[in-house]
């Protein structure tokens, strides 16, 4: 052991996923046809009005940065969406543009997590928000749920495992891995809870949008006592660009921005003017066109996975996952990857890159590809269970 | 005090300069003149190359996440770069391109600064700096330099001042806010004394380019055992775009990688696709152009301030600063300055923002705007300075 490297390194775990995307790149160098379901990423483009208002940014030369909270009219732009799609009014103070939902986690929690403090969160999670507490010197306290709560954390698990060390709660709707969205009387008692008890909520809401039968609640709905995080990546199409934000409480507001100055400067100049066209009704006719198209791949996975033996118990609300469990075909989830890739070319991310409840028994379907492609992969598929 | 934020959000100390800038933008909007020479960002547009190199990335709309280490392409192009300009051999995968020096900071504190550790670094000094190191709950040991050493570090101050609380030691060269070099023997000397003391050298390098007598050294010509801390904000003119770049010991490769993955996932991916077009010829050509105006610019300041009764123990080597000793007229240079904005609407940037070594003599002066605009400062000061 290297004594010079810091000792969160160690803590903060690698994706399983690496190992088998770095495989995919050797396989498909080869020459060999890989179908990717392990990616968290839209397939679709940035929406041509959004690359437009970036372009025309660029084209001014005049790229300098801009406030560290982010530029004044897409806060406002940011606050009227919250006014219009959720009916929550935020005040734009309390609203800051973050170099995606990753900056928006650290700033979050660098502003309010202390070392040995602990976060209450659902296993299965998205592993990164482990991480970000581990960084700041914090544990992540996870918490097996299953399809009784639709893989979420309920009010009554925040106060069983609430003690002294115990900061917040943190909640993510739709679910990564699982897809699936806490009810509105869920997430508001849950709210409630953690406010009753002192601690902070956070909200992690970047696969809204991205929901098929009945809208998301956002946690600001139920209170301005939130840590709301959101992104254009998923929904908006904007991944590569790096924009996301974050809404604090009021009395977060000043150290949050003084974090941001500190640890940012500010968010990608041209991406912030980019993210201005993002609310246009043309932009969202077009991203509710995707959304449809997305509706329709659940649609087909979810029954194609069903009919050859993985276990859904839930069919998932929204993002663009699915969780299922392979228990039928083995305890290894990880080797049942690898093994699927190696075999028939179809990339899946093993269950152990979500946490320790039952990640052996589960795979996440990444539905980033065309139904044509995934109808290919579900042959595979078909025919790797069946030789297995 | 509010006991939900996190303890070292009252550590990390907020810009003197935002109060001054806060009430030149209330002047301006009284319709005053204000002469800003506080900022630090070039006033120069992004090259043209580039800009167009970032437009042609957009125009495709596949503005999909790059590996998180960066563009293999970028990364290739900066190993070069230390080829041609240092005679330095990088090997490819100690490069990582990051959102801005900001996120350089970032990895290279968070993979190897554990809560409560050292580091070694010079008063004055750029805020930010200090400030990275309590996110990660360690502490900044300033050392109060003077023009006897070019406002750096020493070798013997290093040894000095090394406790077993020291994790390493930062140098800034050209400094900000000095503008000076340190000698090339020096920084040989104070990266051999931390590396035998078997600790880190972080060494700041983000003005290089912008030197004017001499070339600046990298830490690299001399040790492969560093962190560089780069970016092309400054010299390359990309601010707004946070685009920048680390050099990690070999043995740090892994985790800061890993580090990368999660916290930033990666950097914009236009930004990235933009810097590749920094090292052509024709931006270079177009870049060392700029880099005489500066130079221009740098002599002008600099006997302005002299015939005026500031001193200047040491004229600036690079970067686009000078950071004056004000005593012959107050004990008070933060007060200065206010007074200074308000009576003759000149923004400059107090000695406090920087340290506490001699802070109250001290006042720095961007000159990132032009030898006109500083001409009509001058006269401004000069009228100030005689009323009071």
């Amino acid at each position: 052991m290297n004594l010079r490297l810091a000792k969160r390194t160690q803590e903060i775990t690698p994706f399983y996923v690496m190992a088998l995307l770095r495989r995919a790149k050797q396989l498909e160098a080869q020459g060999k046809d890989v179908i990717h379901m392990e990616i968290g990423e839209p397939d679709f483009a940035t929406p041509q009005a959004i690359v437009e208002a970036g372009v025309r940014q660029l084209k001014t030369g005049e790229v300098k940065y801009t406030p560290a909270a982010g530029l004044s009219e897409l806060r406002e732009k940011i606050a009227e969406f919250y006014r219009q799609r959720y009916s929550a009014a935020v005040d734009k103070e309390r609203i800051f543009v973050t170099p995606g939902a990753s900056g928006a986690f650290l700033l979050a929690l660098g502003t309010s997590l202390n070392p040995a403090e602990e976060l209450l969160m659902a296993d299965p999670c998205y592993p990164c928000n482990s991480n970000f507490i581990k960084l700041f010197g914090g544990q992540a306290k996870t918490i097996p749920v299953d399809a009784a709560s639709r893989y979420q954390l309920t009010a009554a698990q925040i106060k069983q495992h609430w003690t002294k060390a115990t900061k917040g709660a943190l909640i993510a709707s739709p679910s990564n891995p699982t897809g699936t969205l806490i009810a509105p009387d869920q997430l508001k008692q849950a709210v409630h809870t953690v406010n009753e008890l002192g601690g902070c909520f956070y909200s992690d809401e970047i696969y809204h949008g991205l929901v098929y039968d009945e809208n998301a609640s956002s946690a600001l709905e139920f209170s301005d006592n939130v840590f709301v995080i959101n992104s254009f990546s998923k929904y908006f199409g904007m991944t590569g660009w790096r924009v996301g934000w974050l809404i604090v409480p009021e009395e977060f507001a000043c150290a949050t921005e003084k974090l941001a100055q500190n640890i940012f400067i500010a968010t990608a100049t041209h991406s912030q003017y980019a993210a201005l066209a993002a609310f246009d009704k043309h932009t969202q006719a077009e991203l509710e066109h995707r959304r449809a198209e997305f509706e329709m791949r659940r649609d087909f996975l979810y029954d194609a996975l069903l009919r050859l033996g993985f276990e859904i118990p839930i069919k998932p609300d929204g993002a663009f996952y699915i969780y299922a469990n392979c228990a039928k075909f083995t305890d290894d989830s990880y080797q049942f990857a690898l093994d699927l890739l190696e075999a028939e070319g179809v990339a899946v991310t093993p269950g152990k890159d979500f946490g320790l409840n039952e990640a052996n028994h589960h795979i996440r379907f990444a539905y980033t590809t065309s139904i044509d492609r995934m109808s290919v992969a579900m042959q595979r598929l078909e025919k790797f269970i069946n030789k297995g």
